[in-house]
């Protein structure tokens, strides 16, 4: 029997549905027996990468739940939501998360290793030795090191950003600067294996990037219709450059102390890191 | 002393920020004393509104976490993640969330109750007597009756889309005739106080359409520019009609049972919704 690429991506992703259907904890296709012959899947359409998403205590639950769908939708990818203990965590509006894996028990060799932003509890998360240490260490050897939103403010605490061009929520992107980045004011900024998102939403962006990296195209716009991801924002006032100054005026006054926070505390946890 | 509404503005949302950074566990600003004097704040800027997500198991995550955020950015607001009981439920992604209320404890008047969609687990909930009791209760009085994706599929078996126009999942949305509606293909459909959206991302401009509804344009646009939402797919494959034949082919031959399972547990539950 031939099979053409079309078929052949039924059966795989039929097979990832099916998976889905089972109850599949981790990737929605991880550790389930396909079922249909996928013996003649172009062997690029499933791959074995070890995915970790790091959440902490007032963590922002968007910037995590958008790219962790993309993710899941990897065929043969294993993605773990990481956290210091499996003690359930609150995210900033008050979600209620609990970890698949700790620090200790995270795989030591991951693909792609992903922080999500926040405010307060983010700072929290660049001053904690234990975060630092696991991220310099799991950083240190992933093939992709990543961020969505300030999330990029403790991947720069962890030392992981020094000398690369990296993107964070419009409002903290000056900080980069005191981990050694060059910040740039971008949805999504690829340097060499460093990945950053902007503030929140990019994170659903940045997903489906990396699965059209990882993949190819036609699995990035198959996931991106099984999305439904064709956005209409009401309103347009996404980016500073397009809000009013009333809105922007108000932002900028909500996020007066966090800017001067975020270096201050980023500049002490960036020169701890380095002795960790 | 007088106060701009901007000025006003700048104070309410950076008591919200700052109810945030105390660790609000309901609404970003609930049960939170200001921490500037709100009292020339318009009255239309804070509510008092009870909103409940309802989530089960194999829930899509992202169908739920989209519009939470932009919800839970209202200040007033007590936002509600209600499950049968209080264990925990994994989403279809392997995300584990704890709820914060029970069928039992949830409100029981509330301005609005939102079911994000899935698969197999929506299917199931759709058939589940327990759900259609407490949806057919609390729908009954909710000032607004509102679904993401195949959410839509749920409110319709408890007999709550009878007659109104409502939007699904675009591959679900042919079902949806089977509980008396007549379905839309748009991205967000009211219809008097039902509100349905399409697909998964669909969420977020249905949470930010909220936003605009319930409090004004610039409150939503503010909380628009926090989540730095100018979305810029990489692909632009997010409806059937933008899609290659190709990634169409692909998702409908995947979705090629869905159909008519909903379609035949729809009918079934729909007539026993009846009688509960």
């Amino acid at each position: 029997m031939t099979m053409t690429r079309r078929d052949v991506g039924v059966a795989a992703l039929t097979a990832a549905v099916a998976a889905v259907a089972a109850g599949g904890h981790t990737a929605r296709a991880a550790e389930q027996k396909p079922v249909h012959d996928m013996s003649g899947m172009p062997a690029s359409w499933t791959g074995h990468e070890q995915i970790a998403f790091l959440i902490y205590p007032q963590f922002t639950a968007l910037d995590m739940v958008g790219p962790h769908y993309m993710l899941t939708s990897l065929m043969g990818a294993k993605v773990h939501v990481v956290a210091a203990t499996r003690d359930p965590i609150h995210s900033d509006a008050g979600l209620i998360f609990t970890p698949s894996a700790t620090f200790e028990d995270c795989p030591k060799d991951l693909d792609i290793i992903c922080v999500p932003g926040g405010t307060t509890g983010t700072l929290a998360a660049m001053q904690d030795e234990s975060t630092l240490r696991f991220l310099k260490d799991r950083g240190s050897r992933a093939k992709f090191v990543t961020s969505v939103c300030t999330g990029s403010l403790i991947i720069g605490a962890a030392g992981l950003l020094d000398g690369y061009k990296a993107t964070s929520h419009w409002v903290a992107e000056p900080v980069l600067s005191v981990f050694g980045a060059t910040p740039v004011h971008a949805r999504i900024v690829k340097d060499r294996n460093r990945i950053t998102a902007g503030g929140v939403t990019s994170g659903i962006d940045f997903g489906l990037y990396l699965l059209g990296m990882l993949r190819d195209r036609t699995y990035a716009e198959t996931v991106q219709l099984m999305a439904q991801y064709a956005p209409e924002p009401p309103y347009d006032s996404g980016v500073p450059e397009r809000a009013s100054p009333e809105v922007k005026g108000m932002v900028d006054a909500m996020f007066t102390q966090f800017g001067p926070m975020a270096e201050t505390i980023g500049r002490a946890s960036f020169d701890k890191a380095k002795l960790l």
